[in-house]
């Protein structure tokens, strides 16, 4: 059987597409892992899969896979790509797409300049739900790791988040500090550590080291984590322009009660077929 | 401009290739390296590009790329891509290709269960002419390296080759001896260095740590000079199976005065279209 995928990317963050509206496929765990091979497959990060909803109140069902052919909930470059491919496939002509995912319904607004925008849900600061091991909670805790101090915060966005502020982004070591602060005690789910360098009130650097994938070219997540990490340090402004290694996002939040907004570029790169 | 082509690989040694008898296309070094990018664009080892002949007595030009963008001259496992691209894309009927490359006219012969054999020319012993430096021509070498003593072949496929013969191909440290013995002095050129065990005289296992990339799936001309070297210390038939990491290649040499002939499988991945 043949089957029509589209190649994307968002910053680098790349993904093979599958309108499962249109065709059929029934893709098995080994199946995923054999097509994510970059050698003897395809080659993504993650999988996207678009699907009929199964309710009434949302336009699609939006399924995940990694690499290794687990399912996940969310994918904030992921969610751009999504909402143009099923614009560039005419399964839609709306501009604002509801979509159920295994992490609750998001929308989707995609702009005039094929960026798209997503509504990335508000943060969870309370220590017990990021989870991060506090007795209270507070804008910033002091850790140790290999006998050196850090002040970090703690955010999780659906998943636990570690940011740290840094002099210079080239300089961070994330190397050495990333493996052993992602397995710090005090993230009992271990933690994706961002490390942050504000340029100024509507722009830092950032460099994300992924729980169980390590440094990576760019982190939706990670990268609202440590916008609402700035803002509640008051460094930071409504809007900020986050430049990650594979490009820049725009995240906005206005403060407490309020969701974090992603706006980012969604690439196209090539159509394929493929018998599976 | 949209562009056809088709993800092949050779054991794992994987392909973008075009065909530009039939489309037209002007590929620069920088699109190239883009077009490589395994995040950013279609990713590959090698791009294979077919081409019309530019002399009467051969099929087709072959001409091969980098990832990087360079040229190169010989490529085992896309050769056999060729072969199997030029058939089932329809551009010959015919079973025995004669292609003209950068490295020399070769011929591929497509079998019925769509391996390729491919005549990979005769092996150059000449120390000077591998280059290698020694003082007289010998079977194996004695070399010094980090104060361990090894006993090393020297053969040329078009490329210099080291080869030496391991216990068990598991425990050789390639990872160690490899960068090592890749630079080694006596190799003025430097060398892609093979770690061979011998299960028996027609079969042995191979790891290659190729000059400049690091261990690969499937070396081609690895596996050409080991059967080579084996050959010479009277440890191996004609007709030898090399175990390489991404899979196996059959490989033939008669001896002094022949070519080596390698046979072994080409893989149709995708078909795509890419927008230039």
């Amino acid at each position: 059987m043949l089957l029509r995928f589209t190649k994307m990317h968002g910053l680098g963050n790349d993904f093979m597409v599958i309108d499962l509206v249109t065709q059929y496929a029934r893709l098995t765990q080994e199946k995923i892992k054999q097509l994510a091979n970059r050698h003897f497959g395809i080659g993504f990060d993650q999988l996207l899969i678009v699907e009929p909803p199964t309710k009434p109140d949302v336009d699609f069902k939006y399924r995940i896979f990694n690499a290794d052919g687990s399912e996940v909930e969310q994918c904030g470059n992921g969610a751009r790509c999504f909402a143009r491919f099923v614009r560039d496939r005419k399964l839609t002509s709306k501009r604002t797409i509801s979509v159920e995912t295994q992490g609750g319904d998001i929308t989707l607004i995609v702009h005039n300049n094929n960026t798209v925008e997503v509504d990335m849900g508000q943060p969870i600061l309370e220590p017990a739900l990021v989870p991060f091991q506090a007795r209270q909670q507070a804008i910033t805790y002091p850790i140790q790791c290999n006998n050196q101090a850090f002040d970090v915060s703690a955010v999780s966005m659906g998943n636990p988040h570690m940011v740290l502020l840094v002099e210079d982004i080239h300089q961070a070591h994330v190397e050495k500090w990333g493996p052993l602060l992602e397995k710090h005690e005090s993230f009992p789910q271990r933690a994706n550590v961002g490390f942050m360098q504000v340029i100024n009130s509507q722009q830092i650097k950032l460099r994300v080291f992924e729980r169980g994938a390590g440094e990576t070219l760019a982190c939706g997540t990670g990268a609202c984590a440590a916008v609402v990490a700035g803002r509640l340090q008051n460094l930071l402004a409504e809007q900020v322009q986050v430049d990650l290694p594979g490009g820049s996002l725009q995240i906005e939040w206005q403060g407490s009660g309020h969701s974090v907004r992603m706006i980012g570029p969604a690439t196209r790169v090539f159509e394929g077929q493929v018998r599976i």
